[in-house]
């Protein structure tokens, strides 16, 4: 009877085993941060080839996602998608999302003084300004544990929606070293009478953007999401105005017609990611006759994102399969010297 | 110690049940096929409501989903994003993956006789033709399937790309009464001679298409695609011709210069359901003075779809509890009663 138990024990213990490892494609971690003084949920996502046995470990570049509570499970499999061979448009990334605890005061780059229209002793939004903060645990708290608990290269992009949007702006005016890129969709930049518009006029100025730095910002039709307090419109405008006349900052903007404030995220963040990784994606036909052209296309893209992207060990054995089964033996050759030069302890 | 034991058993197995119930976003079925004779795999998704013990049981449009091995992970998370309120582009719909077993055979709509050049005794994609028993086996089987099974609406779409694209648009025009809308994301229009170009230029002319229908038709960059017997751009041009001078198939073609053959699905499937459900999404601020708005709205888009829609009983919640939250008394006990009448049984 004892033995009979055993086994069942057993049986359930595999199952749940293997249930709990399929479901880990999301990891979610609490982190006591004390710059908020609070505890934060994040949600983490690695890449497929993150923990194949295939290849060697390899290092990710992190994508840092705002309100992860309404993008986190769309992102995820865009990603995903983006990446896979053999048409990736952009390396895996680490997905890193942040859920909220009070998203105005940390979104919000100032203390709102704006009066109730209805009640006048009644401040609107009396709880911001704390973007600072909020700017100051992701660099410091948040980015140290992603840092010490997974294997990440040193790029990082943020991804912001509206208040986000906001946030995401006012942290490349005010920090640009923090990350590498930006995507802002339909960012409130009429928060306290533009006052990140601003700050970016000056700051560009100042020289403040010393490094390639990438901004994209998506654009909802909001001529019906207008109110007395918050003009998304004259705000974005005015951002359109001051970053038309510069060079420092590799910029793009999108206005979508068919899209309205609260449904721009998701083409926004497609094409913000488009945009960033242009340059990434190989013609792997055009390989068999001329190989030499791969590094030569990694090598511009680099420079062009101040940062070496390498072609990744799971792409090249699609290659070096491609040309093996198309029997193109000296490019065959070529990319397997290739493999190792970058990969040396490759299996 | 059997006490223990059990209570160990009981804990497992209720972990087990919470775990495989938590996986249960997709369903993965095997169906055996008398027309294919052969067992196909299919994966379902339904929708976040449709297990929600907060509304009355509802149906829901179907969405047929070919090549679902690489489709079915990107395309269940936008049908929920596009599907979500406040801003629903579309109703929530059931997801029902087809994954292949003999992708060539099933997706071609006649027999290939093309002599491979390099060995003329060689026919290239010989085991082709199999598209006519394909659409049986989802319209007679696998339909009758999901409906047994599922509560659906007789609202249903096809999406597929490349071959998929192919039997898409050959389903079309063999069978415009299996679907009421179709995408298919830059189709192997050069099959054949481009057979299906020519059955659509006659079926047409012979006033085919009775009732409104739906097709979106994506095309990538294919400049680089050519090889020495498949054009794709030629295939497609030729159809886009075809399809301009006729006003009986609500037809849309979008072309994305940024995207190759192997890409283009995400954008294509995206946007041609934005295409199909135009008109879908509801404007809650200005229901507040014009409650009445809502039902001509949706009048109107039904009218243009051919099949009444009507607003969810999620949807209709969450407009009272805007109206109740905004003070808008009037608009609230109209909604509260347009609720009543639709959903009799509502809870």
């Amino acid at each position: 009877m004892i033995k009979i138990f055993k086994k069942i024990i057993v049986f359930c213990f595999c199952m749940l085993c293997v249930l709990v490892f399929s479901q880990q494609n999301v990891d979610k971690k609490k982190i006591f941060s004390k710059v908020l003084n609070e505890e934060r949920e994040i949600w983490i996502s690695v890449p497929k080839s993150y923990h194949s046995s295939d290849i060697s470990k390899a290092k990710y570049p992190v994508i840092y996602l705002l309100d992860a509570e309404i993008n986190f499970d769309y992102v995820e499999p865009m990603l995903k998608y983006l990446a896979r061979n053999p048409y990736p448009d952009m390396p895996e990334c680490i997905l890193v999302g942040i859920t909220n605890t009070d998203r105005t005061r940390d979104m919000t780059p100032s203390k709102s003084s704006t009066k109730s229209p209805v009640n006048p002793t009644e401040i609107l939004f009396e709880n911001s300004g704390g973007a600072e903060n909020f700017a100051a645990f992701i660099q410091t708290e948040l980015k140290s544990f992603i840092q010490n608990n997974y294997r990440t290269e040193n790029y990082s992009i943020l991804l912001g929606h509206s208040f986000g949007g906001l946030f995401t702006i006012n942290t490349l005016v005010e920090h640009p070293d923090y990350f590498n890129a930006y995507i802002a969709n339909d960012p409130s930049l009429w928060w306290d009478k533009q006052i990140v518009n601003e700050k970016m006029r000056k700051a560009l100025k100042d020289g403040k953007f010393s490094k390639a730095k990438f901004l994209y910002l998506s654009e909802a039709d909001n001529k019906d999401n207008k109110s007395w307090n918050s003009d998304m419109i004259d705000g974005i405008q005015n951002f359109k105005t001051i970053l038309s006349s510069q060079d420092k900052i590799n910029y793009k903007h999108q206005f979508y017609e068919d899209e309205m404030h609260g449904t721009v995220s998701y083409p926004g963040n497609y094409n913000g990611l488009r945009f960033i990784f242009k340059g990434y994606r190989t013609d792997i036909k055009k390989l068999s006759k001329n190989p030499q052209l791969l590094e030569t296309e990694y090598k511009a893209f680099s420079e062009k994102m101040g940062y070496q992207f390498l072609p990744s060990e799971e792409y090249l054995n699609f290659i070096i399969n491609f040309m093996d089964k198309n029997k193109f033996e000296e490019s065959k050759l070529y990319f397997e010297k290739f493999k190792l030069k970058i990969y040396q302890n490759s299996l």
